[in-house]
């Protein structure tokens, strides 16, 4: 049968991974695929890159462009990245009927909704499994495994780079600055971090899942987000003592006034299967009515593990590109005319339970005041623990878990106990998830 | 759109979850699938039962064979199990051009081959997402989720009653017999437990996931199977003070001469994700030669689990029934005349490391004998402790564990071992598998 004849755009390091994959497994992904599958043109600026990744085997260009427009192309894999030339590289090949795989969740997390659109409109698949969670397989379990239920809610550690800070910070007990920089050196963090440690790349991933499991618009800038760069090697500390730890988790939740979607460290129970994934790992925990939760675990970068997911896109858009769209799956798991517009909750009414340390004046009568302002807004404590800091003196550490509470209310309780002339320093107000 | 018309075979425990899950979420399915899916009759012989269920809002009968030659219904749900009647009703299904959904992993592990060959001759579907590990989407993950692969090895605890049992027997130190007791009085061991404890029915999961894998034909006939039933708290004890945890996995590899197929209990790294997967939870990891190790992890049985993978294959039939094969995923992941008739490998023929428990007279030369039988077989030791065991006297304990060997050679040292005046008693044998 006639090959699928695909365009890469860019052959950095998953450019390359694909590249390597298709062709060392070509005949399995073939007798997979039901043809061959086959990169005919990359177009890269580093055409001496290109050349050295494919040994000249395939037509090259500087020119993506000319590769969107190219009629002896049926497939576009778009591995730029970026808000910029990729969207109009993406838009450009949708306009010219190409079906789109990219691991771009930067793109769609922005631009998801105009892109689908376009898609929809010149009826092209676009298909986005390595945007979220690399090699793990998490688009199509959400999109297609867990059909039969409603979603509740989605918590992933669906950023590597932070989880292996994480990871490094408790076992060693070394502050984030310290092991930011071991990170970069061992390749695990970029140059500028920015992406991976303020969140934003966990905060595109969950709100592209947030979409798919809702059947919302793609609301990434309605998200909350805060990263792990101002986290304490204290709190993990604590945390561990209260028998947690503490994961950089996006979150999104079905309420009954809309949708929860944020990003932030997390305290989660150490029991917890997710709570045991280390390292540079992903694990993604879903919970269904139906099938109650499942979780899902992986490597969530690299070469080839973010090939595996871009190939087994290129496998189903092989399988489905010559059908019409009603039997296709659609982009955001719901029929297009399905998709709603749930509102984003802002951070202020989500319900979670709440990590407190405080440095008071070793004095009675302190916890008196905390607790009775916590009371006044209506928050119960489920936890408490005192320690002598390691500096010593007349202070101490009062750490604090709540049972479930609005946000707003732990907003106001944290405003007023900071006015207390015994409560020394800023207050640390980390969120809890059972998970259960 | 017209709704897809369902018959429902058998309203059971999974049926009655099917068809409550599929009542209670038809709008969120009807907003995935593009239109609603109705279970429209319902065969059971326990006519009172299934009015009971359904509160007689669909047509009820006794007749399955009806149900399978209505003109009626689109689609059949085979949930009746078991090789007899089961086997018949989906054959005269397909034979009627009916799509069929079926949970029956018994029927599929011993009839599968048959089964599919019809239905391909007859151009329809039969998916099967709910006769492996239960609502866990595993079957797309290898169908469809890791095209890319080669897939290397799968290892899963695929079976919740033994690892109920297991992780029982760790945490409390109680003997087999006590434990099944208990399982049997909470509902998670039937009366006669052969098919869990005996490990035939994690042998029927393995068995259709090694086809899938590896594009082979299902093999269940040739798979080595060993259950927990013989297993002692005293070797779960000492693989613990190894490091070490014992689950009974479900395990197939792709060797260089053929596929190992085998379910026995396994000793397994306790840090592993995996060996911390407790109760009655199923996880499955596979090992891919792009993505590296995957989990999927969630509940293996159980009414709503179960037809939570029932009801994503009704939606994957409602959006391709009405396309020609070439669109639709191949029954074994690999095109139908791709798939290759890989040879099993005998059980002698299998590498993997050993944990050995013997009995020894507490005497000088003992070890030497043993160490040197080991050594003629190329058997190499990775550690070894000795204890004296609990009744004391002359006796002592001696745990070894080896690294990897071919079973043959483990055979051949046991039973010379075996013959050493010094050794008294059964030697146990335990497999290892360290997961990397």
């Amino acid at each position: 049968m006639k090959p699928m004849r695909v365009g890469l755009l860019g052959i950095g390091t998953v450019g390359g991974g694909t590249y390597a994959v298709l062709k060392r497994n070509a005949d399995e992904i073939a007798r997979r695929a039901g043809r061959p599958i086959e990169i005919t043109v990359v177009a890269d600026k580093n055409l001496e890159l290109a050349r050295r990744v494919t040994g000249g085997a395939c037509r090259l260009t500087d020119d993506a462009f000319a590769v969107v427009a190219d009629p002896e192309v049926d497939i576009i894999i778009e591995l730029i990245g970026g808000y910029g030339v990729a969207r109009e590289l993406v838009l450009k090949a949708i306009e010219h009927g190409k079906h789109v795989v990219t691991a771009n969740k930067a793109l769609l997390a922005k631009y998801g909704n105009e892109i689908f659109a376009a898609a929809r409109e010149k009826d092209v698949i676009v298909a986005f499994e390595a945007a979220v969670a690399g090699g793990i397989p998490i688009i199509k379990a959400l999109r297609e495994g867990l059909t039969a239920n409603r979603i509740e809610w989605i918590a992933g550690i669906i950023n590597g780079t932070t989880n292996f800070i994480l990871t490094e910070m408790r076992e060693k007990g070394l502050p984030f600055a310290e092991v930011l920089k071991e990170a970069q050196r061992l390749g695990y963090a970029e140059a500028d971090p920015t992406f991976d440690v303020e969140g934003i790349d966990a905060g595109h991933k969950i709100s592209l899942m947030s979409a798919i499991a809702f059947g919302n618009n793609v609301n990434f800038d309605k998200a909350y987000i805060e990263g792990i760069s101002k986290l304490e090697a204290v709190d993990i500390k604590y945390a561990e003592q209260l028998g947690y730890r503490i994961k950089l988790l996006g979150i999104t939740k079905r309420m009954p006034e809309g949708v929860e979607l944020r990003v932030h460290p997390t305290l989660v129970p150490a029991k917890r299967l997710i709570a045991n994934v280390e390292g540079a790992m992903n694990a993604v925990l879903v919970k269904g009515d139906a099938v109650g939760a499942t979780l899902y675990y992986g490597k969530g970068a690299g070469a080839e593990p973010t090939a595996s997911a871009v190939i087994a896109d290129l496998v189903d858009v092989t399988r489905m590109h010559a059908t019409e769209s009603e039997h296709r799956v659609p982009y955001l798991a719901f029929q297009p005319d399905a998709v709603i517009d749930l509102p984003i909750l802002p951070q202020a009414d989500i319900i979670t339970s709440y990590y407190l340390r405080l440095r008071v004046a070793d004095q009675p009568g302190v916890l008196a005041d905390i607790t009775r302002i916590l009371a006044d807004q209506e928050i119960s404590i489920d936890a408490m623990f005192q320690r002598e800091p390691d500096e010593g003196e007349d202070q101490a550490d009062i750490i604090m878990l709540t049972h479930e509470t609005r946000e707003k209310n732990v907003d106001a309780a944290i405003a007023r106990i900071g006015t207390l002339p015994t409560v020394l320093g800023e207050i640390i107000r980390l969120r809890l998830e059972s998970l259960m």
